[in-house]
């Protein structure tokens, strides 16, 4: 599963960490004195700010010429601020983005407990989660949703569905299902309940009689080094010689979860995490651990690791000196904090930067792993999209470069990878078409394009293929053995 | 002149047309009762409205993680106001952006009166104006301006060089010159001075014997109709038998300058235009014209024809009953009014609907011509960018494509033009290099790629290039003669 989150990596850099620790100022307080005195240094200019800030409002609510919507006036005024700072990382959420936001770094939350995803427009049971709702009720991978409480799910994005069929534990949801062994279709009850949220994975790997230790970290929410000490204690009892942090794909959250993990790991005292404030004022979280773990530990990183990840990652290199394998992560060096606005809606500022074990800022830049291991090519393609015209030979774009790159990973050589499709081009789609069953045509089209998607992530789910871990489940090994 | 701005269509298309009546709300009596009765009946949520966008702009103030800059806030919000509204042409614009925007559609500037463009990243003259101080002093076309007053022009934007060679009247710039007959610099002093900005250009072309009466309009300026009127009578009194007026590449202007235009040429009493307000209320503004001219007119329009030049050749065609030749254009239906925020700063914003003539709101659409003619596809090509490597046979991208049009155009056939760099292109490139004493290497590296911009750029200014404006003719013509 995790791996096949690299093919959509464009997709997963957004929402990125939070700090917990929430402000609590009262927004009818502001224009008292309490807090008057700070605010008066700040600003000589506050009146005349707001005066002309009235001004505009006004003249646009009055003259402009279209109705104006006093709310949406006013979330782009909060906005426009928030972007006038030009940091991506802090940005105003209304009451259903702020509940979302929330959630997503919560230990749990309401619904039926099935992954899903759009396959050919439709909504799909990628599997239902052990013990969930989803499995009692006996629903399948491959299921498709066509009806939510008889309403179609034609036209709704994966988002707009997943939040239909959530709902408060002990409500029930209809789900009326197409299945390929089913002659019609059958609608199916589901009891919500509470589905907790994983965000660690683990696993003990047996290979060239090593016993290597596996633990994913799928994001730092509210209660993940809980979970995470829990995987530690169980691999270390089971006799763990080696150990593989993967933090691919993890947007990060909560930054005391990343101190939390970083205790137990992080050696000789060193800082795990230094902060840095506007004044200038450095603050550094130590380890309170004396040795190093008696085993190897290697991290494994990508593109889409960031923040608490690159904490994370940047502790591992500077202070462990342990092995990152994989890619230079994503390059968020500041924490944000959510600040209530009084109405359910919120504020995520960034309100200090933090620099690295070693004091380095890694914004914009990202930290480098110490062994550099790419996934094969065709992990970082977008599904190929056929238009009225299907693609054939002599014609040129990047559908047909993309098509190329899919065919080579999956054996089937096209020639060149560049996007013009030649003659070998066509004999490589010819031999694929043949091998899957289409049309032998030598022409993609719409059928051997979503054939090629599936085979491709197919491939990319595949654990041999993925060659940064393991390269680091090798680094691993050697070091046992040194 | 006019042909070249063409090929650069998409730079074109910004800061459409406003309207020249000004409101004068003094901006410090919004919190009085003045104007408070009309307010109180916009909304409820008023002093909430207040509060929380306080609220966020001192938790931002005080707690963000960098320095905050008080004044890009203020500018900020009412950005973020105006992008809320969904309207491009509602802006903000600080002290200087308002008073270039009021010198753009004023009658003249102060400054030495040369049109300059950038070449090979140096601000090169293309013409000095007819009695400027340009000219005066000396300057010639191709001259590169390599210092102005001893600071280098290096790393300057052509906007920036352009502001720093502007100044008041009676004042001395001195200009650092590169010209290919010296074989050292010059500094060349030039006293600047009240420069008219012409925004009509008229003609009288005499082909298949008869008279064409030939006006241009740039822009809808502050006298731009009284130019349009001066245009009119001469080329009326030296015997126009037929009438083109051209509004390609126009953005616009002012309201009542299109309105005293359509007065001279708008027949039967018809409108001119028609606005509409936010409450629906609908004006028109006739003309008092009774009888049609005694000649016939046709205009010509392209995609950058925009607002005010799009209701004349709206009125043209619906209450003229004349033909419009070129492209549909560019579809602004919207007026705009400048309103003072008092510090020299203004709103722009779009206080009404303009529909056409007859009733139509073109807005996103724009008005269709009667007879299309689009120009030769090279007119709408963007210069090839060649980055380190040249671009050679068996590759493929956009620049390819690019070439491989202009290559077209100028007589040298590519064999294809979907970016593919065949042999048939290699072909072509070599005989265009041999005719242009380049190196013959059939690949096109930085000079093949300049060399062909500049022979492209030459052949859209060539009149007999310019199919619609050679069609309008054409059209006239065979009027005269029915």
């Amino acid at each position: 599963m995790k791996k096949g989150q690299i093919i959509m990596i464009l997709a997963v850099v957004v929402g990125l960490g939070a700090y917990a620790v929430y402000l609590q100022p009262d927004p009818t307080s502001v224009s008292t004195p309490d807090i008057g005195e700070q605010i008066e240094s700040i600003a000589s200019g506050d009146e005349e700010f707001l005066e002309k800030f009235e001004a505009a409002r006004l003249i646009i609510e009055e003259h402009y010429v279209d109705d104006v919507d006093h709310n949406e006036l006013l979330q782009g005024a909060i906005d426009g601020m928030l972007e006038a700072l030009g940091d991506p990382y802090s940005v105003y959420m209304d009451q259903e983005e702020a509940s979302q936001f929330t959630e997503s770094l919560g230990s749990h939350f309401e619904g039926i407990g099935a992954e899903v995803m759009m396959s050919d427009g439709k909504v799909t049971i990628v599997t239902p989660m052990r013990e969930s709702p989803a499995e009692r009720a006996g629903l399948l991978p491959n299921d498709q949703i066509i009806e939510i409480d008889g309403e179609t799910t034609e036209g709704l994005s994966l988002q707009e569905a997943v939040m239909q069929i959530r709902g408060e534990k002990g409500t029930t949801v209809h789900l009326t299902i197409e299945r390929e062994t089913a002659s019609e279709l059958v609608t199916i009850p589901v009891v919500r309940d509470e589905i907790p949220i994983e965000t660690v994975r683990h696993e003990l790997i047996e290979q060239d009689e090593q016993k290597i230790g596996l633990i994913e970290i799928l994001s730092f929410s509210i209660d993940t080094a809980e979970h995470f000490e829990a995987a530690l204690d169980e691999l270390e009892s089971k006799g763990m010689e080696g150990l593989v942090i993967d933090v691919r794909g993890n947007p990060g959250g909560y930054l005391d979860q990343v101190e939390e993990i970083g205790k137990l790991i992080i050696p000789n005292q060193q800082p795990i995490v230094q902060t840095e404030s506007r004044s200038g004022e450095k603050m550094r979280f130590l380890s309170p651990l004396n040795d190093p773990k008696p085993y190897p530990i290697v991290g494994v990183t990508d593109r889409a690791s960031a923040s608490a990840s690159e904490i994370l990652s940047a502790a591992l290199i500077e202070a462990g000196e342990y092995d990152v394998v994989g890619e230079t992560t994503f390059g968020k060096g500041t924490v944000q904090q959510t600040i209530p606005l009084g109405d359910g809606s919120q504020l995520k500022l960034s309100v200090f930067k933090w620099l690295t074990s070693a004091g380095h800022d890694i914004n914009g830049v990202g930290v480098e792993p110490t062994i550099e291991v790419m996934q094969p090519d065709y992990f970082y393609t977008a599904p190929v999209s056929v238009g009225e015209d299907p693609y054939e030979e002599d014609m040129l774009n990047e559908q047909i470069r993309s098509a190329q790159i899919m065919l080579n990973g999956l054996g089937y050589n096209p020639g060149r990878e560049d996007g013009y499709f030649s003659t070998e081009t066509t004999e490589a789609v010819r031999a694929f078409q043949e091998e899957h069953d289409l049309d032998i045509t030598g022409i993609i089209d719409e059928d051997t394009a979503s054939t090629l998607h599936e085979r491709v992530v197919e491939e990319v789910r595949e654990r041999e293929n993925d060659r940064q871990l393991n390269r680091a489940i090798e680094v691993v090994i050697e070091q046992i053995n040194e």
